[in-house]
């Protein structure tokens, strides 16, 4: 954890990926992020992968560092807590309905500062994730070669709203400083991946070309990039972005004459253009396979590294965990304990790296309400006897039940 | 445009996705971000897809509201003049190496107030791209069916890495205003992604169970999601994670009495569990393939729509681009002009809506140098016999000079 946002406390109501991720990112750069859970979870807190006593790894990942206060949502008291920490703090990240008890308008009253973060699925409010944004936008029928779509994997447009929600946030709270006034920044995953999409230019380009780009299998658009085999059998992605690669690319695999002949043959000069190098990969793959399938992956992976050209194997996820420059030996893990699960292993501090700072150590996750007491004391100034009532009606959750 | 960040102003020197998206996020909220580029564009500034002139419509997009200042970046006198760019600002946002001439150290000297934000490839300074970090933590080979590889069209990673910069930015802007120092955060893609992996929990799951997650298709891991084919040959992607949405979507398709068979054959109940109804999809898929390949896909979404169940049929980005809800009446969109290209289309605008601020018009990308008079001699107070002498050296460039 860096202390870059020390001082700083936002209030976090959120599940699944997007919200988490957002208020993960603030509490790895040394903001108190509190999160209000439903007592027992929220609807992704057993979200797979689970250990063997049905924790689960993904939701203790995603709320490193954070605090949790568990309320009942359901009963109108944990609802009015929730809404009571929100305007005593002023600053809220969540995925919870526009218009529902916590929208931003019911919550500015008497707090006119707040400032709200709210990703939502469609812009209008109805629902939508990752999975069903991402169809309604045409990537899965560019994915693979075809002709079935292929989904990703990857959450990518819940993750980079997220990231986008962070940002959003301290762009909010920086206006406040300026102006005095708040607002809420609504992020929905549906504009954030058509956004997307034009941002690339890839609105621009179907309405300029008339038509949809075809698809391509694991052939990056417009350069060269793609993947090839070794004769060991191995796959290596090889992508060239600027003339010098290039260059030392075809030297690397002593193909200068055979790029040369084509050069002639198709009148083009391939030494500078990533788009030309793309338009003529007809007469370009077939020279590539054979000077690759001549030499070995580790073989090939010298060459490429002797002449800075950017490559890589193809890894599964397990090979990644063990790897020492990605994993084992990389500053950013360190072997967390203390999580929910019980379960150790290396746990990933913040993406940025900050020379000027120390980066801590990750913390783990909370249990479910582990801060429930301090929080609703310290914050709201709740007294001893409210508080035991509260949790004597089950307003207030603590830990220590979780595996009832 | 919304003018949260009205009075920040940015030095962006970068290419490619990554370092422009922030730089793109910025602007789109009201921050003046002027790009420092090589005269006549930088390795980026001719990226597919392009018009039939060669005016990149990638480029164009990723820079929309921008300045433009260009500099020979390959001469001494024109790297000074982005060093001296980059202290008299005080915010600098670029993808260039760690340690060259636009090492934080070196422009540090005499501004130790400056914040950089550097994207790099791996964090000890080796060259890396979306697509090679991809392969080296495993996604592609969990997308797709198998046995292959399947790489991501949609540059994820460098997408991730553009918000998160310009979350650091402002959080070291923050840190700044409180204490006085500037810092450099350096964002590698490498971490980025290795990072991401744990946080979804990934790398925790592989090492608890000494194995990789196998290949699921268009499955979605450990909840109840996946595409299904409707009597018109159509495919539509369905995702459950709420026992709500679950009730509702055996409603939906008359699935009630099939389902409870299945749990009493099985011994277990799947109202509320997500994890479960992952684990026992071999009993359930085929009962919803059947009750899905008698509705048309009209009568499939009608159905979900009423039971609020989140779908999506799969749509090309033609279909996409032409769609009322994502683009043609979004309000995100606006018909922008301005264009380097000449081609004029919607553009978009923030992903985040701000209900208290009036949304303004996308701004077009500046031509090459566009802003290399008003900028250095407002900036740097360059006479004019300065910036003439500059001119005719060819250290500082005009636009104009476009299409040659």
């Amino acid at each position: 954890m860096y202390r870059l946002l020390s001082g700083l406390s936002v209030i976090e109501a959120s599940s699944f990926v997007a919200s988490p991720t957002a208020g993960l990112y603030c509490a790895q750069f040394g903001a108190e992020v509190i999160r209000i859970d439903q007592i027992g979870g929220g609807p992704d807190f057993r979200r797979w992968p689970v250990t063997a006593r049905n924790d689960s790894l993904y939701w203790e990942n995603l709320n490193r560092g954070k605090k949790s206060v568990a309320l009942d949502l359901g009963r109108p008291e944990g609802r009015e807590l929730l809404q009571e920490l929100v305007r005593a703090t002023g600053q809220f990240l969540t995925n919870f309905p526009a218009d529902g008890f916590l929208s931003h308008a019911r919550l500015a009253e008497g707090c006119p500062g707040l400032v709200t973060v709210r990703v939502m699925g469609w812009a209008d409010g109805s629902p939508a994730l990752d999975y069903t944004v991402n169809n309604a936008v045409g990537y899965p029928l560019m994915t693979g070669a075809g002709p079935d779509p292929v989904n990703h994997v990857l959450p990518a447009w819940d993750l980079l709203s997220g990231a986008y929600a962070a940002f959003s946030l301290l762009a909010a709270i920086r206006r406040r400083e300026e102006l005095g006034c708040g607002c809420e920044v609504r992020i929905p995953l549906s504009d954030v991946a058509i956004g997307t999409a034009a941002n690339l230019g890839g609105i621009a380009e179907v309405l300029y070309s008339g038509q949809d780009r075809p698809r391509l299998g694991n052939t990056v658009y417009g350069l060269f990039g793609r993947d090839f085999v070794t004769s060991d059998g191995l796959r290596t992605m090889i992508v060239v972005v600027t003339p010098r690669q290039w260059s030392n690319l075809l030297s690397a695999l002593d193909l200068g004459a055979a790029i040369a002949a084509v050069e002639d043959e198709r009148g083009v000069n391939l030494a500078t253009s990533d788009g030309l190098r793309f338009e003529h990969r007809d007469a370009l793959f077939p020279l590539f396979e054979a000077a690759i399938g001549k030499r070995t992956q580790e073989e090939l992976a010298a060459a490429l590294d002797a002449g800075g050209i950017v490559h890589s194997g193809y890894r599964t996820m397990l090979e990644a965990a063990h790897d020492p420059r990605m994993v084992t030996d990389n500053p950013m893990f360190a072997a967390a304990g203390g999580n929910p699960s019980g379960f150790s292993y290396p746990a990933a501090g913040s993406f940025g790296t900050v020379p000027q700072m120390e980066r801590g150590v990750p913390c783990p996750a909370p249990l479910n309400g582990q801060h429930s007491e301090d929080v609703l004391t310290g914050r709201l100034r709740l007294s001893a006897g409210t508080l035991a009532r509260l949790i004597d009606t089950g307003i207030v959750g603590l830990p220590g039940k979780q595996h009832q």
